[in-house]
């Protein structure tokens, strides 16, 4: 071993003692007579000290090092002169009485400090450097940690982590799949999974009753900001429960990872809402909750005062911000301006400004102070906020309402990044119509189960009806992210059936997609659900930070390069012809 | 949920309580009035009973079940009049006051049984069906436990778990690689990592000082039986670690794994032998210790006596095989035959025969009883047993006499699969010439490092000197099994440059082949080594069986394929375009 402790571990106890630690050179000081080091490894910084009157030889070597060296120092534990309490080693600093290079380094490309001077891009190319970072190393020990405690928790409420292939069939639904030539089979592809729910249905007719898996998924999409071609998913799924169990189940682990990796203890239920309210009161299926100021629907209050954009709208919203009375007339503009960027999408904005002097809105040509301080009231403003109203198409115009919310909260500092705020939403609609091809899409996937209660609908020949049929489904939602999915499945063949035809599948299309699945259902497939969180984005949130590309140690940029490996890359000809393939692109044709 | 027990836990002290269960019909018997169900799940076996005299609706949803059937069963938990000592469940069974199917099965094309009737084939392809039996079952739920062993053992000191990419670059060296086709990036392909190797690297070089994962690699050999595309490493590296505190931090993780999940306690250290030791005394680098019957070097002492096999002979070795000296002629000249098969590869087999009323040897002719006496003294053959001997070109001998050394452990019954004998392996040759291509070859990989004392050899020019140069490399062995394998690796430029100049590389061969692990180094590399297992060949050890597939929930064949999923298989040409790929397979050219 090169050290006796690491570089984070020593304290005043250890004062007198000599010890040896090794680490990277953060940076070399001299102060008169005195040349300091500070050492960093994985776990601190400690200070080393070296008088020149005591050893001209180490001295020299000091002033030898360079930024980032290896060094190996042997010294005694000693109190420090000027104390330093940021650092958790701050009270002792090492006097060197020997010293060692292990090796040099070239000068990096930026600084390895909390807050570099390196751009995105030097540092991606880079990373094994950037990973030196405190920022990335407290992100990946998050990581581990939240792993460790995922697996601790599951494998204690008796589920068993099963590995499943990562070397699979290709099917032709859904988004793309990567695939992979097979030499030994010429003219035949694996694909890599999307994620593995055949196997975890599988293992269920298997009776492996409670599964985990904490596994790659892979996706071959146009690479959205933050999208990574490869994730990770905390896979799960159980046999012989209802909604209830699962929701019970995963809001333990949930409970369990705030508490045992942030400390903080969740003592109450999660709240549960309908798909179908938090669209009404937050414009998104996943609703940041850590603030109110929740969407009011005013259609009806507002009509019949001869305004026609309003009188005509499908749906009237508002919301309440408070506090924001003051607003001025450059600041609504901006604001109108905002809600008409194409992202947002209205048509304009109108406000309501309730002053104490009185209320001010851009409508008051239609309505009288009375007519606004009813409306007021009736959504709960008080005097000194400010309503924000949208109209229009209503599932649009609650989108547009619930981005406006969501910006309103940024612009009042009401989405704090340390405060957490967990939910289920539920209740999603089981079909979605689609007007161009003129049928009914399964809207999580097509083995997803009606809730119980909406059986009798679910055979209705009507569409109205299919329409309100609603999918036995939920997502565990964080602070404004959708982190976790998941439903109870069909187990029952015959509603299996019933749900491909109502997709309008022939029994020969439902076979050729799903033969596999239906065949193993056969033989005995137990009731079951299960659901899966988006790791990668979860370990984020946990950590406070808005971009999951911190919480992989070698993440994919935009275009799905590794600029760190230069990947993807050619390869030899040779390769491809033992693989039965040929590059099409443009210059290897 | 739709159960209050598992099918495992109900015991007598739960009499008189009413329960409900879950699960499959394991089988279905009537006895007199009475029916009996044997319901089967993830944890057991319990015996539901209905009595016709009791209820008639009950009895007739009895007799319709099949094998396999899903259903739940509440009733009240019953003494049984003839206990089953076999099954934990066996002094109790439930009187059934309610039944409902959850789901029919048709029948499997096997039974579903500890000892099945079904081949091999026809499991493959209900891989579902045969994961219900319960030796695939506690197959899997050891390597459940191992996991998690080896990961509570390796976070409690230090190591973090640290995901590395699967899509990463494609290098020329060693075995060949899966790739995958860039749909972003046309012409390019990522490949699937071999092993992690690179990146944990990387990541010593990122400070990471104690990293581990298990981790799927994937590699496309032509396959030997029992060897999969993709298999699972418990892949680790250290820094700041020399080879000692390497053996020991993953002895302590094997003893904790014997001990946590097979009971077995490990007190001592576990054996080292050196690579020539190995050679010399088990011919295999993997030596199998759980018996004696070591090899003894005999050359020197058998020549002189007119008998040209011998007197020729580079290396003639011999092993005592304990109480077999009445092996008749037929048995003898069976063993004859076997060393005389290609795979093992003796022109001979030489026996002594130590009787009690004599000695009686192949070579009679050439030697004297003394001559055979003195030869089974100093090898330490006692009355009774059979002395073999095998001559010839030495390391091709030694592996031979390995081979019947093994085989007669086996017949001997010597090789017990519940009995655990671990050692490691050290010291193996740094390089390997190859006389085709007039070079040395790395026998691990050009970044393994020498060992500290054979430094100045590793400086010579002469062949001699390099041949006898050690790597600082050492394999995990368990009962003739390679489970691990690592090494320390090199972290100083300089030996790396020698390194790559004894290989035969040019700077610009060295910076094409390794460029981009070699710039990392230049960025201060800690002295760093590691280890990597085979997972899966690990939990089949520890699982007391020869094939790996067992403990694989989804494996694949032979040929690469997995017949439950018929993959690889063909993929759509819209696929191929947007790859960028023409498949040149024969049918589709």
């Amino acid at each position: 071993m090169y050290r006796s402790h690491t570089c984070g571990e020593l304290r005043l106890a250890n004062a007198g003692q000599t010890v040896t630690l090794a680490g990277w050179v953060q940076r070399v000081r001299k102060m008169g007579s005195l040349n300091f080091i500070d050492l960093r490894d994985r776990y601190g910084i400690t200070q080393l000290v070296a008088d020149e009157n005591e050893s001209k030889e180490i001295n020299e070597l000091v002033a030898s090092l360079g930024r980032e060296y290896v060094i190996q120092a042997t010294g005694v534990v000693t109190e420090r002169q000027s104390k330093n309490n940021k650092i958790d080693t701050g009270e002792i600093e090492i006097k060197l009485t020997e010293l060692k290079v292990l090796n040099k380094a070239v000068t990096p490309p930026f600084t390895i400090e909390e807050n570099t001077d390196g751009g995105e891009d030097i540092r991606a190319q880079y990373r094994y450097l950037d990973l030196r970072r405190a920022p990335l190393k407290r992100a990946l020990e998050l990581r581990h940690r939240m792993a460790h405690e995922v697996r601790n928790y599951l494998s204690n409420v008796g589920f068993m982590e099963i590995e499943t292939p990562y070397l699979i069939k290709s099917t032709p639904e859904g988004a793309r799949d990567f695939v992979v030539p097979s030499r030994m089979n010429p003219g035949e592809f694996y694909a890599l999974p999307q994620s593995p729910q055949t196997f975890k249905q599988l293992l269920m007719v298997a009776g492996y009753d409670r599964y985990f898996q904490i596994v790659r998924c892979f996706r071959d999409e146009d690479l959205r900001a933050d999208r990574q071609p490869e994730f990770t998913q905390i896979d799960c799924e159980m046999s012989f429960v209802e909604r209830e169990d699962v929701l019970n189940t995963f809001e333990g682990l949930a409970k369990a990872l705030f508490k045992n990796v942030l400390g903080k203890e969740f003592t109450e239920a999660f709240p549960r809402i309908s798909y179908k309210d938090a669209m009404e009161y937050y414009g998104s299926d996943k609703p940041d909750i850590r603030f109110g100021m929740k969407m009011n629907t005013i259609t009806d209050m507002v009509k019949g005062h001869n305004f026609a954009v309003l009188d005509d709208a499908e749906y009237v919203g508002a919301i309440v911000v408070p506090g924001c009375a003051g607003y001025t007339r450059k600041q609504l503009d901006e604001l109108t301006e905002w809600v008409k960027r194409p992202q947002v999408g209205a048509k304009g904005l109108i406000y309501i400004k309730y002053n104490a002097e009185g209320i001010k809105s851009s409508i008051d040509k239609f309505y009288s102070a009375d007519d606004l301080k009813a409306i007021c009231s009736a959504i709960g403003a008080a005097e000194g906020d400010l309503v924000l109203v949208l109209s229009g198409e209503k599932k649009k115009m609650q989108g547009a309402l619930g981005t406006l919310r969501l910006e309103m909260g940024n612009r009042l500092g009401l989405r704090d990044n340390s405060v957490f705020a967990p939910l289920w939403v539920c209740d999603f609609p089981l079909l979605e119509w689609d007007d161009e091809t003129q049928r009914f899409y399964a809207m999580h996937h097509p083995f997803t189960a009606p809730k119980p209660e909406d059986m009798e609908k679910f055979y209705s020949n009507k569409k109205e009806d299919l329409e309100q049929v609603n999918a036995n489904a939920y997502d565990f939602v964080l602070n404004g992210t959708e982190v976790g999915g998941g439903s109870i499945r069909i187990h029952d063949s015959k509603v299996q059936e019933r749900m491909f035809e109502v997709l309008g599948f022939s029994k020969e299309d439902a076979d050729y997609r799903f033969g596999f699945i239906i065949n193993a259902f056969k033989y005995g497939a137990p009731p079951h659900g299960g659901i899966a969180f988006g790791f990668d984005r979860f370990c984020s949130l946990f950590g406070g930070q808005e971009t999951i590309r911190d919480y992989i140690a070698f993440p994919k940029n935009n275009t799905g390069r590794d600029v760190m490996l230069d990947a993807p890359s050619r390869i030899d000809m040779a390769q491809m012809d033992e693989l039965f393939i040929k590059s099409t692109a443009p210059e290897q044709k």
